[in-house]
């Protein structure tokens, strides 16, 4: 019996989302119908964690058990010959027998992309959050290193979640900014229901003037949803990697890669 | 009767190419029904050139005369609004009378994707040529400058081409490597049918060791089309950038913008 992970990218334009659902097409069914057409066998595929309708991804993982023989590293080519082209695995290999891709994760990092131009194009607008306003690139600043760091981020999850330790830690939040297209890059221990896409509708409002960066540690601390801001379009929104303790350098391998024309 | 100038981005994949034409679905069409949409008139577009099915724009002209009142600068957003997403018109604005999206033209831009990565993403697989072998860098920018200057690129045109004259200048051919992508801008004053593409697969046999670049000189010299290397794909094709005498500024922002996410 071998274990196998795969880092899988996808456009989610077209997708309910990774789990499987009842009201559509997802990710995670496409991945397993493919593997399961690949080994013959009923399989069951662990992911990192889900993904909503829309968002997309880099570097997904996700991990499944087979006795099918086949050398680790061409599972992907061989998944990929029966998925639809906006899914790709783009490696698979062995990874020991306990390995799993959301109890054996040790943090995650997204990233958040923002068009300010003012007539997004066809190659941005699938993949961005359209803001066609000048932003206040020092408040943005100001706003972003508020939310770094050890909080109880209950303010920034979406409401109805059943989660009840709602304490996570942020370990860095990036902004990079190429013309007029903004990107955060969120990297932490873990994060809540929508907490990404909150916290950057809450950034993009300090940007905006609607509200000031000063304000962040009181609405952190109020624990109280409705004094975050607006949740931030999924489309803008990418899984860009899981990190794990082990494997580490080939994760950063494949993410450099990934990103390199998005 | 005002004169107005287009800038025009286009993910080409799903359309016959630029012009119309009786097999299916033309970005010209597309955006000739939205104009007259707009302006209540019958319209004549005229763009800077074709595209072949498949290819891309970034910074594609055309120009069309109008007796509409509406600011030459919210043409763009009129437009828009009957268009698939996948065109989009990113500027509008008045020309003088005589400006004529092609015969005014003194150059152009191209820009040719190569994705020499082991698997494509779902983001780069529609905007790249897939070449997942190990390319002999020296090799190929010594092919590329083989190319560069005043030559007779008849070699490099598609076979049946009625165009007699077919002199052109290349007056840059720039080389851009991040990762596993390479990116090659053609700069010249006009471009034969195909002859990027054309010169794209020869540069490629270059750079997979078929094909030495000292025979370069030769192929052009010869000016017989077997002799060339292969029509690279057309899904690597983007038309960058439009020059004009006038304007230059102008189309040097929207060259920018347009490319910061492809």
């Amino acid at each position: 019996m071998s274990n196998i992970m795969l880092r899988i990218a996808y456009d989610g334009t077209r997708y309910v989302g990774w789990q499987i659902q009842p009201n559509g097409v997802s990710i995670e069914e496409k991945l397993v119908q493919s593997i399961e057409k690949v080994t013959g066998e009923k399989v069951t595929l662990y992911g990192s964690g889900r993904t909503d309708s829309g968002v997309h991804a880099l570097g997904q993982v996700a991990n499944f058990h087979t006795t099918a023989h086949i050398p680790p590293e061409r599972f992907a080519f061989a998944i990929n010959a029966y998925l639809p082209k906006d899914i790709r695995v783009m490696t698979s290999e062995a990874v020991p027998v306990n390995f799993h891709s959301r109890y054996s994760a040790v943090g995650k990092a997204y990233l958040y992309q923002i068009d300010t131009g003012v007539i997004p194009s066809p190659f941005t607008m699938p993949y961005t959050w359209h803001v066609p306003y000048s932003l206040d690139m020092s408040a943005l600043k100001k706003a972003k290193a508020a939310f770094v760091g050890r909080h109880d981020f209950a303010a920034f999850m979406a409401s109805g979640s059943a989660v009840t330790d709602t304490v996570r830690q942020i370990t860095a939040l990036e902004m990079m900014e190429a013309d007029h297209i903004l990107k955060f890059r969120f990297t932490g221990n873990g994060f809540l229901y929508n907490m990404v896409r909150i916290i950057m509708g809450t950034i993009i409002d300090v940007g905006l003037g609607k509200l000031s960066a000063d304000k962040i540690p009181a609405i952190i601390a109020e624990k109280d949803r409705r004094q975050a801001g607006m949740t931030a379009p999924a489309k803008g929104l990418f899984l860009e990697r899981v990190f794990y303790p082990e494997n580490d350098e080939k994760s950063k391998k494949v993410f450099d890669t990934a990103l390199s024309l998005s």
